[in-house]
C-alpha cells in the first residue's frame, strides 16, 4: 500500500536522507509535497526525482526561480509560509517535518491539527512549543513520531507500554568535544575546537550545543513533552562517549530497554517512514563484537551547566524553554563569530531566563514574539558586555 | 483484576521467586495449584501462603507426608505425574512452569494443548520438543512467555513487531570462568573452576553449560523455536562479560533493541506475571554510570565447541536436539562427578549425536523415549571409554 508523504525541509539533511530512503522503496510511498527555505535548484532536482505535485519555497523573493525550474512538469510552484501550511495538509498521510528553526512551526502545528503522522525533526516544534503541540495532538489524535536519534530510540523502546509501566527515561550523551576537558580549557575553547563532534557528523550550531551539553537539555525538554514523564526523577541523562546507544526507558520492574545502531540518521528516518512496521536501510550494521566497548558515566553539571539550566527551564515552563532556546541559538552565533567566549554562551542564557518575564504562550504567534523578543534582548546584553 | 496462577514447581528458584513476587502484590493473583518434586514442606508453606487450593508432588512416595502436612488447610492434596497434568489445567489463566527437567514435558504440553499463557522457565520443553510445543501453541492459541533471562530479554525487545522485520537476535554470553582461559586450562578445568561461574548464582549442571557454552548453544535452539528465526544466519551470540544486556533484536532498517537489568531473576518473572502490563519488583536498579563499561567479543568456537555442536543439532533438527540435551546431560553429571574430563562433555556428546538415529519425535512420549535411550547409551559410552 502506498504512503502519502509531504516532505518539509526537502533539501537539508533530513530532506536528502528521506528522499534517498523513498527512492530505494518507490511502490511503497508516494511524494505529495516538497519545500525549501531557498534552495530552489535542489527542490526542483527533488521535484523531478519524486513527482511531488507541489512544490514551495519558503523565501517568496525565490518564487520565479523555482517556477521556471518547474516548467514542462506538472508541479506547481508556490512561496511563502502560508503555502507551506499548505504542503503540510496535502493529500498526505505522512508529513516529515525537517524545517530547521523557528519557521517550522506553523507549518508542523497545522499537521499536528489535522490529525495527520507527523516524522517529527524539527527540535523548535517541542522545545517551543510542546505543550501547545501535544495539547493539539491529544485533540486531534495527530501522532509524533520523534527523527532524534535519542527520541527514536525512546520511541522504540516504549513501543506498546503504558506510561505508567515507565519509570524513567536515560538520555545518552556523547559528551561532545570537551567530555575529558578541565574547566580551565573549556573556558578557552574555540569556535574550530568546539564544532569538532566525535561521532555524529553535524552542522556548526548544534555541534556547539553539544560541547556545551546545551543539546541534551534541549532534548529533556523535547522528552518531557512527547513522553509525558516528569522532569525529574523520570527524565536522566548518562554520558556514553561511543553513541551506539541513542537511549534507554527504564520501566516499573527494574527492566531496561536500549536502541543501539550505527550513527545514521536514516535508521530513525526509515523507522517513521514505515512505522509501524520497518523498512531496510543501508545502514551499516552493528557489529559489537568489533566495537568491542561501551562507556557510561554521569554528567559532571559543573563543568556542563547548560544541563541543569535547561533542567530549571523545563521545570519553570510557560515560556522558559522558549527563552531558553532563543537566547541560546543568539549566543552561539556571537560564539562561532568570535564575540563571546565558550562559557559565555551559558551565562547569557541564565541571564535572558533571569531578566524574562512573560506568560506561557497561548500560540504559536504567542511563541515566535517571545522567541524575537528575547533575540533581541540577548543582542543587546552582548552588545552592553562587550562595549 | 485478579489473575489466576498456578505454580509448576514452587519449591525450586524460580518457584521460590514468583512466590515473592506474587506476595507483594497480593490483590493482583491468585494461586489456584502449586507443586514440588519431592519437597513436602516447602509446598506445604507455599499452599499456607498463597492459599493454593490444590498441592501435587511428583513423587507418589510423598503423598502421605503431604496429605499430613495438609489437614486443617482447604487444600487437596495429588501426587503423581497425572495429578502434575491437573495443576496444569487447574483453573488458571497463568501457568508457571518451572519444573526442572523432562518432568516437566507433559504438565507443560498440557498447559500448551489448552490455549493457556505459560511463564516458560523449563528449558527442555523447548529445546527437546520445541517444534511439538510452538506446532502446538499455534494451533490452542497458547502464550509462550520465556522466563529464562535470554529470552524474556529477545520477547521484551520484540513486543510488536512482525517477525518479518527482525533480521537477526543476538543472544549475550557471559562467557563463563574460562572465557580468557587458553586451551590447555580449559582442558585441566575442575569441577570447582567449573561451577565458578562469574555473574548469577546457579546450579551446578548450568553452570557447567555456561563454562562450556553449551548452555548458549540451547539458548539458541530454544530462541528458533519460540522466535521462529532460522538457525543462521539470524541467531547470534556475542560474548559480554558483564552480563548487563541480556540480549538483542536486529532489526531489517539496522536499529537494534536490547533489555539490559541486573542480573535478578524477578524481573524476568514478573514481566511474564504482569504481561503485557509491568509490575513493581524490589530488583537493583541498573546504574550504568557506575558499572562504566560494557565489552562485547565474538565467541570462540575453537576454545568452546559446544556452541558448533548444538548449532549444527539445531540444523539437524527433529530428534537431534532431544540426543544433544541428554547426552550433555550424562556428560555433566559425570564431570562432576569426577568421571571424565572437562572437553570429554563436548565428545560424548558429539558422539551420541554421530551415533544417534531416531525419527523425529511425534509426541512427548517420543521425546521422554529418546531421552531415556541416549542417556542410557552415554552412560554406557562413559564406562566403555573408562573401561
Amino acid at each position: 500500500m502506498t504512503r502519502k508523504i509531504a516532505i518539509l525541509g526537502a533539501t537539508g539533511s533530513i530532506g536528502k536522507s528521506t528522499l534517498d530512503l523513498i527512492e530505494r522503496d518507490r511502490d511503497r510511498f508516494e511524494v505529495t509535497a516538497v519545500t525549501a527555505a531557498t534552495n530552489v535548484e535542489i527542490l526542483a532536482d527533488a521535484v523531478r526525482r519524486t513527482g511531488a505535485k507541489l512544490a514551495v519555497v519558503a523565501d517568496e523573493s525565490c518564487y520565479n526561480d523555482l517556477a521556471e525550474l518547474l516548467v514542462g512538469t506538472d508541479c506547481r510552484a508556490a512561496a511563502g509560509s502560508a503555502a507551506l501550511v499548505e504542503a503540510a495538509l496535502a493529500d498526505t498521510e505522512l508529513v516529515i517535518a525537517a524545517i530547521v528553526g523557528s519557521a517550522g512551526l506553523e507549518p508542523v502545528m497545522a499537521a499536528v491539527e489535522a490529525g495527520r503522522t507527523i516524522a517529527l525533526a524539527n527540535k523548535e516544534a517541542l522545545v517551543t512549543a510542546g505543550a501547545l503541540m501535544t495539547d493539539a495532538a491529544a485533540r486531534s489524535g495527530a501522532v509524533l513520531l520523534p527523527v532524534d536519534s535519542e527520541h527514536n530510540a525512546i520511541f522504540q523502546c516504549l513501543a506498546g507500554s503504558r506510561v505508567e509501566d515507565v519509570s524513567r527515561i536515560i538520555l545518552t550523551a556523547s559528551g561532545g568535544p570537551f567530555r575529558t576537558s578541565t574547566s580551565q580549557a573549556i573556558a578557552a575553547a574555540t569556535p574550530s575546537q568546539a564544532v569538532a563532534h566525535p561521532n555524529w557528523s553535524m552542522g556548526a550550531k548544534i555541534s556547539v550545543d553539544s560541547a556545551t551539553l546545551m543539546n541534551k537539555g534541549l532534548e529533556l525538554i523535547e522528552a518531557h513533552y512527547l513522553f509525558g514523564l516528569l522532569p525529574s526523577p523520570q527524565l536522566d541523562v548518562v554520558i556514553h562517549p561511543q553513541s551506539v546507544v541513542h537511549s534507554l526507558v527504564e520501566f516499573v520492574d527494574g527492566s531496561v530497554l536500549a536502541q543501539l545502531g550505527s550513527p545514521d540518521m536514516r535508521i530513525p528516518i526509515a523507522y517513521a517512514l514505515a512505522w509501524p512496521e520497518r523498512m531496510p536501510t543501508p545502514a551499516q550494521r552493528l557489529d559489537l563484537a568489533s566495537i568491542a566497548r561501551l562507556d557510561f558515566e554521569e554528567p559532571d553539571v559543573a563543568r556542563f551547566p547548560a544541563l541543569r539550566l535547561a533542567r530549571s527551564a523545563l521545570e519553570e515552563g510557560g515560556a522558559a524553554p522558549v527563552v531558553l532556546n532563543a537566547a541560546n541559538e543568539v549566543a552561539v552565533a556571537s560564539f562561532l563569530a568570535g564575540a563571546i567566549r565558550f562559557p559565555d554562551i551559558v551565562s547569557i542564557v541564565q541571564e535572558a531566563l533571569n531578566t524574562a518575564s512573560y506568560d506561557a504562550p497561548r500560540s504559536i504567534g504567542d511563541v515566535l514574539e517571545i522567541d524575537r523578543v528575547t533575540r533581541e534582548k540577548a543582542r543587546s546584553m552582548m552588545q552592553a558586555s562587550c562595549a
